[in-house]
């Protein structure tokens, strides 16, 4: 099942049905107006959800669509690819992070930002950058949950860009109170799907599935979600330790990456710029500009992927009179 | 103006108005069921609500209350007291951290716990301590709001426990990823209050009360609100900078710490560890106890606060069957 969200002027959209081929949707009953409250009541809900395509559906456009979950109560987003954290550390220089648990960090719950919106910054010089990630969306997990019984939780999958501001990073990281004015909102491609939606492509907790990233038209990445060096069972189970996850908690995988750089590229420039550092002792490729353009699809052995594309510009933030 | 939240079965609860002598309540209308739509439009709901209590109004009893605000999109914890963060320092064994600018974390904001609720924790040995603080609820806030700008988005003034897991926050600070684990539900006093209702301890953006706070009926903490290096509007701004902050954001004080800690003593167990580290050589005191109670109330010249007192018992979590 796919759904997405359209734009009704609530801040939590309105929640359609997607067909297969992505061309059509069609509105559940009142009880169920925004995905939020489907997830809460995903028992529920689910079996309704899944008989409405079926009766046909209306015309969609994928770029009119919102973020599927333009909101939720919590983000907590992982850096589950080794790669990715080896990379890292050497873009941010910093010493090695110890790796026997997950690294995660509370994020911007409200909003997520549509695929096809533009996203507006301060400044070129915070270093703008994407990070294209995996993520799954919970049911209410009880505190202590193990990892388990954490994957009987993931109730939706989806695709998102982590947007990431790097001049404002490093500092922050360094503080050890985490990222606030680096990571702004994030922004999520169209369509949220369950996970048989992905067939053998959801292996162990993990995504196999390939991310297509292109900045300007060039083809930047294309690593596999299935090197996470844990799955999203462990991310759960590390999230909800010593909480109770909300419904709707959406958990990161952090930005893909593949131990074949060299071959498949990368899902941010922070490790492009890495890669540079090791390969030619300084980093080359500056960050986004304002007017650039960043596209992420997954793709399933060279087949379009299940999520739909994000695609979006960054733009100069106009401030608000006061 | 005085508001609380009573048990209506919903995630929400039921918004009330409280009379200044916290003894009597009233119900808004339908349009305003909760603190977070009042929130949403404050500019309409708060003048109805000024209204309400001058009706009349039912028995309040305040230990019933649950968290004036019990959830919100986004809950952004600063550090903002110098003594606090220079005595964590010692606790944790980490180096001076830069403090040109406020420290933040972005921390869980569903639930926020009631003020006499138990507070389940999973063990003891996750070094279980209390830290009261104060703190604002905002409207909506643009992204790039100044300092200067930051006050009149201050609609509401709380005061919580922001319960820290201190064996499990040193490994995470290390990170550089914040705290997940380490930083599981906030308690709520019960009363959010309009700035007003503070009179002249309302200034330059900070409580200047005094946070009474009693662990197993000892006198532990009397600190003052008054030393916060940075105010709050320099919290709202520093959070604005990057991101627009959803109407409902809390922004949090950090533990209210003074420099004559010798006199009035901590908000938090760590910080009385860290003052016998310094003095004695190593901690003494061992965290808070199953069975423990920690209660906390802000008082103005001695006279109660308006925010109503938090007094918990700390119990051991029960696991779920899965």
């Amino acid at each position: 099942m796919r759904l997405a969200t359209r734009d009704n002027g609530t801040p939590d959209g309105e929640l359609v049905a997607v067909s297969a081929d992505g061309t059509r949707f069609a509105r559940p009953g009142p009880q169920w107006p925004n995905l939020l409250a489907a997830i809460e009541n995903w028992r529920e809900s689910e079996p309704e959800l899944r008989t409405l395509i079926a009766d046909g559906g209306a015309p969609l456009d994928p770029t009119t669509l919102r973020a599927p979950l333009p909101r939720a109560w919590q983000w907590l987003d992982g850096s589950a690819f080794q790669t990715h954290a080896d990379l890292m550390q050497v873009a941010f220089g910093h010493d090695p992070l110890p790796f026997d648990k997950p690294l995660m960090y509370q994020g911007m719950s409200d909003p997520f930002l549509g695929p096809c919106e533009a996203v507006p910054f301060r400044s070129e010089a915070d270093g703008i950058d994407f990070e294209g990630e995996f993520a799954v969306i919970v049911d209410r997990v009880p505190m202590g949950c193990t990892a388990a019984e954490a994957l009987r939780h993931v109730m939706l999958i989806v695709q998102l860009n982590d947007w990431s501001l790097r001049t404002l990073a490093v500092p922050e990281m360094k503080t050890g109170f985490g990222w606030v004015q680096a990571k702004p909102a994030c922004s999520m491609a169209p369509l949220a799907v369950t996970p048989d939606e992905l067939g053998d492509a959801w292996q162990d907790g993990r995504v196999c599935l390939d991310l297509l990233v292109d900045w300007n038209g060039e083809r930047v990445g294309a690593a596999n979600g299935r090197e996470m060096a844990f799955g999203f069972h462990d991310l759960i189970a590390h999230a909800a330790a010593t909480r109770e996850l909300a419904a709707g908690t959406i958990i990161g995988s952090g930005t893909v990456a593949n131990a074949d750089y060299a071959t498949v590229g990368s899902s941010c420039i922070s490790e492009r710029r890495a890669i540079e550092i090791i390969v030619q002792g300084q980093p080359q490729t500056p960050f986004m500009r304002f007017g650039d353009r960043v596209r992420m699809e997954a793709t399933n052995k060279g087949q379009p992927g299940p999520f739909g594309a994000i695609d979006q510009i960054v733009t100069r933030h106009v401030p608000e009179a006061f």
